[in-house]
């Protein structure tokens, strides 16, 4: 193999695949980069057995083949290597070493063999469909909060994405919780996804997923099977086993009897909890709601460090109510709204509260009250 | 005590309060500050019983008084309080809480008897002196490095800030050493210096005096004795003890006998360092460094992870040497030289290294070779 290649694209390539590589490694060959040079292109891929990550880029190709790297130094000194140099990658095969080239530097690094690097089978795929970078964004990143990360309820450890039935029809649909609360956002559902298996994408891959959806301007081809799910851009390829397991109805979790309405600016409000919250003790974080007709009192008592309490206009014209939350949950759900006021509908000071975006249905989000 | 006070002037009195405050504390009353208001000001006094910090600032002062609250909790409220906001802090004596009322959020925080602050004893100094804040900025900043981590060289454990006799005369120099390499920077002597005792001035000192030194116009008051030192703003007051222990003969440390002279970018070195050791093992970080005629090689060799090279165009015109050095010592030196190329006087490959700023003596710093 020997090909040259602009130190900006190799840099951008390299650094999506040492992110999924795992820091501790008990096998050596998953620390590394498969690098495969054909054509006039080069792909690095990299995998941590659960998923596994392509990236695709033009370079030089002066000598096709093949050989594997450590991720993390080759990324390292990519990092570091001056802008817009251009990178030599030869690997001559007698020495078992790669050596990378750029102006007056040169390295040469350990290799392991092509043939050990664990490709991932390819699968069958029961949908193929495509979606705007955007869509995928809002479907996630309001979610993934929500995720759970206790380890014996594996089910939860990610968002669970599958077609569902919604007011105007069929929807694609991404869940989250972890029993204390629960995010729901639907998007139009893409032509080609009605057949859709639901899948648990784990948080791992979420992570990895959202450096593809930057992009406004991008189109995902989403592949889902039973067992598997693949992002694609052209130049990008995520493929992740999906978590197996069965994800609980999350249906009865959401509250529809709720009548109990309070209207509220939802930054203001987030800065309040915040503020009330700095005396809760570490543990609880019990933040107090107490509404009366148009007016809000949020207070926390904590008996060692002393008291907070707080005052925001609102609308809200139902009787006197009493209900407390966890503030870190509260904080969490309120910075999810980012255009309209936050409207919650509360039943009683023990049941669960739903939160959504002014009228806008397609994103909702469930909170267990705690006793105050 | 009953006083009202803007919120950023607030903030700022009492961040530099709770940064000396330490985070786990068994002596409930070190974790709070002390608030004194009389006359048309307050103070917030904060001590790790080696370090006092004072900060006073105005306020209006409707009811003189005294009490101390958590410095950390206090800092958190103010911190999330809106910008300008008329802050409130009443204490009423009789509930043994203060109340913290801005807008419409109101706190009320639980008090310790200010009977209780262990207030540092003042003392007699036997140096008083004044010095521009850049300068003790930068024998701190050039020196600190270099200071030692090992609590059993406790000695080693801050900035030796002392007089001592240079080229031109006497001069105010700060040194710090941790046995593999030293920093010596010289300043002017500051008139009423001249018989001020040496001190060694702890980590943590050092990096709390580094807050009141960024204002360029600003001049520090500085007082020194054989067990503290002071540096004093208008509104800061920083008082500190010294660590009780005999610096050592750092002098003899400092080689005068090297004669084979290397001059080189310092940013390219730095950065040609920084490229090689990429490869080079976590524990020894290793680098060679390669002197012929007018041409510098670094390299690196881990069996391992691979190896690296990197040349540079330098200065040099002495006989061929082979030194190695810890990249990590090159880099902390390296980054030390703001104006100039980095002047590299070597000896022979076991002997210490010292380096420069171009032909400027009054900051030199010393090396320790490494076998490679």
């Amino acid at each position: 193999m020997k090909i040259s290649i602009e130190r900006g694209a190799l840099l951008k390539a390299v650094a999506q695949a040492q992110s999924v590589v795992e820091r501790r490694n008990t096998i050596p060959i998953l620390a590394n980069v498969l690098i495969e040079a054909e054509g006039n292109s080069v792909s690095f891929r990299a995998t941590d057995l659960d998923i596994e990550v392509v990236d695709k880029t033009d370079a030089m190709v002066e000598r096709a083949g093949a050989t594997t790297v450590s991720a993390v130094t080759l990324h390292e000194i990519v990092r570091k290597l001056p802008d817009g140099a251009l990178v030599q990658l030869t690997d001559d095969g007698a020495t078992g070493r790669l050596s990378v080239e750029a102006g007056r530097s040169s390295f040469s690094l350990a290799t392991l063999p092509k043939e050990d690097f664990p490709v991932m089978a390819s699968s069958e795929y029961s949908a193929n469909f495509s979606a705007p970078a955007p869509v995928l964004r809002r479907l996630f990143d309001k979610s993934k909060f929500a995720i759970s990360t206790e380890e014996t309820r594996y089910y939860l450890n990610g968002v669970y994405m599958h077609v569902s039935d919604a007011e105007g029809g069929k929807v694609l649909r991404a869940v989250a919780t972890d029993g204390h609360r629960l995010a729901r956002i639907d998007a139009d559902l893409p032509p080609g996804a009605e057949e859709m298996p639901g899948v648990i994408v784990p948080r791992k891959t979420v992570g990895e997923l959202r450096k593809l959806l930057d992009d406004d301007d991008a189109t995902i081809a989403v592949s889902v099977s039973e067992t598997k799910v693949r992002f694609a851009t052209p130049v990008i390829t995520l493929t992740s086993k999906v978590i197996d397991g069965t994800f609980p109805d999350y249906t009865r979790v959401i509250p529809s009897g709720n009548t109990r309405k309070l209207e509220v600016d939802a930054s203001e409000f987030a800065q309040a909890v915040d503020r009330v919250a700095t005396v809760s003790s570490e543990r609880s974080r019990a933040v107090k709601l107490q509404l009366d007709e148009d007016r809000l009192v949020l207070s926390v008592n904590a008996p060692d460090a002393g008291a907070a309490e707080e005052e925001l206009a609102v609308a809200y014209s139902d009787e006197r109510l009493e209900i407390g939350f966890n503030a870190k949950y509260l904080l969490e759900i309120a910075s999810q709204v980012d255009r309209e006021n936050a409207v919650f509908m509360f039943n009683s000071s023990g049941d669960p509260t739903l939160m959504r975006e002014g009228n806008d249905t397609s994103a909702v989000y469930v909170v267990m009250p705690m006793r105050v």
